[in-house]
C-alpha cells in the first residue's frame, strides 16, 4: 500500500460555495487538525459546486494549494467533472485537470473522477491525466487517480477495473451511492436506500485482489432534530463506518469535520481490539516456541490464519502511529501503545 | 424504455385448467380493469398447465386473443415450455411458439422463455422466435422475448446474457426462485426459501445496466389461515414488492387480481414520496437558480445527484398517467398530480 | 454427483499434536462411528500442525492409513500446505502430495490444497496432483481435488474456477472464511467476523452450475463459558450449518466429533421437512393423475417446479439411507422412512 493508499478518510469540500468567501470550506479542511484531519481531501468541483461556480471553484483550488497544501498532512485529490455517458462533462473534465496539473501540479497528488462507466470509460479517464501530467512535465506516474464508483455499468465491470487498477494509477475506488440507486431505479421505501450489501463485499474483495482502496459512500443524514434542537447525528454515522470497517473497506466518505474524526477513529483498531489482538499474538508466538500449530485462548483456536488476522490490526496501530503520532498517543494508553510497537510479529 | 418494458405488473394465467372452461383465468386476465389489468398478462402454457392439456392451452390462447386483446390495455407474452437441459421441451416450446405467431401473431408482443440455461441456450431461444417470427410474416423483432431466470447456469453467464439483451430481441428477465433453489440444493428450513438477496442486487444492476427490465418471482402463500377462515396474504405479497422495488426491481410476479392490484400500485410512488420529492424537486430548482449546486433540506444534502432520485418519481408518475390515467387519477390527489405534471426537472 | 462429492461432513484432524500420542486426533477421526463419522475426513499437515511438526504430521498419515482407512465409512483428503503467493508453501505442498500418493495413495480418496489464487494456480495444483497419481503408478484421476477458498483472488476467479472444476479433479470448494477476511482486511467491530453472504450465495451457485461440492467454513467458537462452567457451543455451530444448508451450501465443515454430528444430521431432511414432502409429492402425483398441473396444499401452490424441491428432499434421504443405514435408522420413524423409500417420483 502506497502512502496515497490510505485513505481512512475521504473528505470531500466544495470548492467554490456562493458566499463571502467562497473558498471557505476548502480552506478550512487543509487546515484541520488531529483526528479532524482527513486523509485525503477532496475539493469537490463537480456536484458540491454549482454549475455557475465551476471556474471560481477550479481558481479557488489554484489560490488555495500552494499557500496551505505544503502544511496540510494528508492529501489532496480534486474532484473534477465527468460522466460516462455525457461528453460536455468529459470535455469539461478534461480542462479542470489540464488547468489544475499545469499550474498546481506539484501540490497534487491526484484526481477523482466520477460517474465512470465500463472499462473503456475508466481507461479514457486515465488518459486525460496522463495527457495533462505529460504537458505539465510532472513525473510520469505522479497522479494518482481515483473513480467514483457508482453506475450500473461501472459495476458490471468491476471486475475488469480493478485488474486494469492493478497496473496503472488508479489507487481507489469510492462508492456513489445516491447516483447508482438512482441509475437502477431504487426507491428509498421506507426513507433509507438499500445499502447494497452484495455490491460492498464485491468491492471489498476486488480492490484487496488488486491492491487498491476501497472508501465507503457519503452519509448524508448529518443532522438530526428533536423537539425544536438540531443536532450531530454522531450514531447513524458511526454505524455506516463501523459496517464498512467490517466488511473490509479501508476508508469512509466524509462530508463534514465531525465525521472525519468520527471515521479516522473507527478505521485505527479500538484498545480493546489491540488488546485481544495482542495477547492472542503473544500466546501463539509462545506456542510455537513450543511447537504448537494451533492454540486455544478464550475458548477459539488460534492458528497460523486466525494468527494473521490479529497480526494485521497490531499493524494497522503501527502504521497510524507513524504518519500521526499525535493520533496514536491521544487514542492509545501510552503502555498498551508500546507492547503494539514491540511485539513480535512472525508469519511463517 | 420501450412500451414492452413498463413491467410493473407481470401476471401468470394458466391457460387451461381442467374444469368445464378451461380457459377461465384466461380469460378474467383478459378482462381485468382498473388496477387489477397487469402490465403484462402471460398465458402459461409451461408449469401452470398440466401436461395433458397442454395442446388445449395453445387452442385457448389461439381462441381468446383475437376476442379479448384488442381492447386489452396491457401486452400479451405467452409462457412456453422450454428447458436448458432437455432437448424434448425445447422441441416442444418451439412448436409452440411457431403456431402462435402464424395463427395470432398480430396479438401477440412477444414469448416469456423459462429454465434457460448459458448465453448460447439464451440465444437459441432468441433464434427460435427469429424464425418464428419470419414464417409469420410478422415485422423483424415484432416478438418480444422475455427469460425466466431460474438456473443455475443462467446467473452464471447473468452478465453476457444482458449484454445480449442490449441488441436483442430480449427485454426482461424475470426472476424464478423456486426452480433456482432447487438447482441449487437450497431448503426452506424455517419455512421460507432464501430470499437470494445476492442475486436479485445483481440482476438489478446488469439489467439497468443493459436496459432491460428486471422482475421479480411469484409469491406463493397466496392465502392465510387462522381459526377457520381463510384470508388472502394482502402483508406477505406487499412486503416482497416493496423490498423488490428499493433494489430497483422493475416490476413484479402476479399470481392473483388481488396481487396484480396491490403490485401496480407499489411500483407508483406513494403520495409521500410524491409530495416530498416535489419539495426537493422545487427547493433545488430554487437554489440552482441562485447559483448554489447543493442545498440542505430537512437535514438532507441535496445535490446534482440527489435530485436525479428526486426527479427520478416524478417522471415515474408522469408514465403511469400516460397510459393509465384512471390509475393515478385514482391515486393522487388531484393538485399533487397537477403538481406532479407540471414541475421543471432539469438536469446539467 | 460422485461418491467423493457426497460432503455433508468436512472433519480436519491436525495430523500431528505435541502429545505423547503426536497423531492421537488423527486416530479418533478415522476410528469414529455412527453420527460422528465424518463424510470426509481431512488429515491437517497444514495450519493445524505447527511449523516443526510438519513431517511427523506426514508420517502419522502414512503409517495410520494403512491400519484404519480400509475400515473407514468416509473418505480420506488430507490437507497439504500450499499458497498462491509463497513459492515455498508451495514446494512443501508437492513434496507432500508425491510422498502421501507414493505411500498410502490406495488409502486416499485426494487431497485438499489450501490458499489458492486465481485459475492459473488451480490449474498448477492440480498438476501437482496429475504428477503425483502418475509417478505414483494410481489410476488416472484416482486423486480428487478440494480447495480451500480463502483468498480475494480465488473469489475473483471463482467462475472460471468453477467451470475448470467441471472437468477435472476439483470435486468440491471449501469456504476459508479467517484467512478470506484477513485478506480483505476485515475487521470483527462487535465479535463476530462478516458471514460474507454474497459470497456464499455465488459459491453455492457457481459450484451448482458446475455440479461439483460447496462446503461451509469452520466455526471457531465451539466452547462458551457462564459462571466457570464451559459448555458445547451447540447452538452457535448448529445456526450456522443450518443457514448453509437453507442456501444449497452441500456440506460443512467440522472441528470437533461433536459438530461433524451435528452436521450430519442437519444437512439430513427434518422429520417435519420430509413429511411435508411426502404430503406434497402424494398429493401432486394424485393430481397429475387427474390431469392437473398444479394443485394447491395447504395455500402453497405446487407446480412442476416445486415439486421438484420436495422430490429432492426424498432423494436425500435415500441417498443417506444407502451409504448410512445406521443413520436414517436411527433419525427416522420406520413408517416414514419407509414412505421414503417407497413413494414414486415422477418428473416431466
Amino acid at each position: 500500500m502506497t502512502a496515497t493508499r490510505l485513505c481512512r478518510t475521504f473528505q470531500t469540500a466544495p470548492a467554490a460555495v456562493p458566499r463571502d468567501d467562497s473558498a471557505k470550506f476548502l480552506t478550512s479542511g487543509l487546515t484541520s487538525d488531529g483526528f479532524q484531519t482527513p486523509d485525503w481531501l477532496v475539493p469537490d468541483i463537480e456536484d458540491g459546486t454549482a454549475p455557475s461556480m465551476k471556474a471560481e471553484a477550479v481558481d479557488n483550488v489554484v489560490e488555495q494549494l500552494p499557500e496551505y497544501a505544503p502544511d496540510f498532512a494528508g492529501h489532496v485529490l480534486p474532484r473534477v467533472e465527468w460522466a460516462y455517458d455525457d461528453q460536455r462533462f468529459r470535455d469539461r473534465g478534461r480542462e479542470q485537470v489540464r488547468r489544475l496539473a499545469a499550474e498546481v501540479g506539484d501540490h497534487l497528488d491526484g484526481f477523482v473522477v466520477p460517474k465512470v462507466g465500463r472499462i473503456d470509460d475508466v481507461r479514457d479517464a486515465a488518459g486525460v491525466l496522463a495527457a495533462a501530467e505529460r504537458d505539465a512535465g510532472l513525473d510520469d506516474g505522479a497522479l494518482d487517480m481515483a473513480i467514483i464508483f457508482e453506475t450500473a455499468t461501472a459495476r458490471s465491470d468491476l471486475r475488469e477495473i480493478c485488474q486494469f487498477a492493478a497496473d496503472s494509477r488508479l489507487e481507489a475506488l469510492i462508492f456513489g451511492p445516491v447516483d447508482y440507486t438512482a441509475e437502477l431505479g431504487g426507491r428509498a421505501l421506507d426513507g433509507d436506500r438499500p445499502r447494497w450489501d452484495g455490491l460492498l463485499e464485491v468491492l471489498s474483495n476486488e480492490t484487496s485482489a488488486a491492491g487498491v482502496a476501497a472508501i465507503g459512500g457519503p452519509f448524508d443524514q448529518l443532522f438530526h432534530e428533536r423537539a425544536g434542537v438540531t443536532y450531530y447525528n454522531a450514531e447513524g454515522y458511526a454505524d455506516q463506518v463501523e459496517h464498512e470497517a467490517t466488511i473490509g473497506i479501508d476508508g469512509s466518505w466524509s462530508l463534514h469535520p465531525k465525521q472525519t474524526a468520527q471515521a479516522n477513529r473507527i478505521h485505527m483498531p479500538r484498545s480493546d481490539e489491540l488488546t485481544e489482538a495482542l495477547r492472542k499474538v503473544e500466546a501463539f508466538n509462545e506456542a510455537k516456541r513450543e511447537g504448537t500449530g494451533a492454540v486455544v485462548v478464550d475458548g477459539q483456536m488460534v492458528d497460523e490464519a486466525t494468527y494473521r488476522n490479529f497480526a494485521n490490526t497490531v499493524q494497522t496501530v503501527r502504521a497510524v502511529d507513524e504518519t500521526h503520532p499525535e493520533q496514536t498517543a491521544e487514542y492509545y494508553e501510552e503502555r498498551l501503545l508500546d507492547r503494539a510497537l514491540s511485539v513480535e510479529l512472525r508469519f511463517n
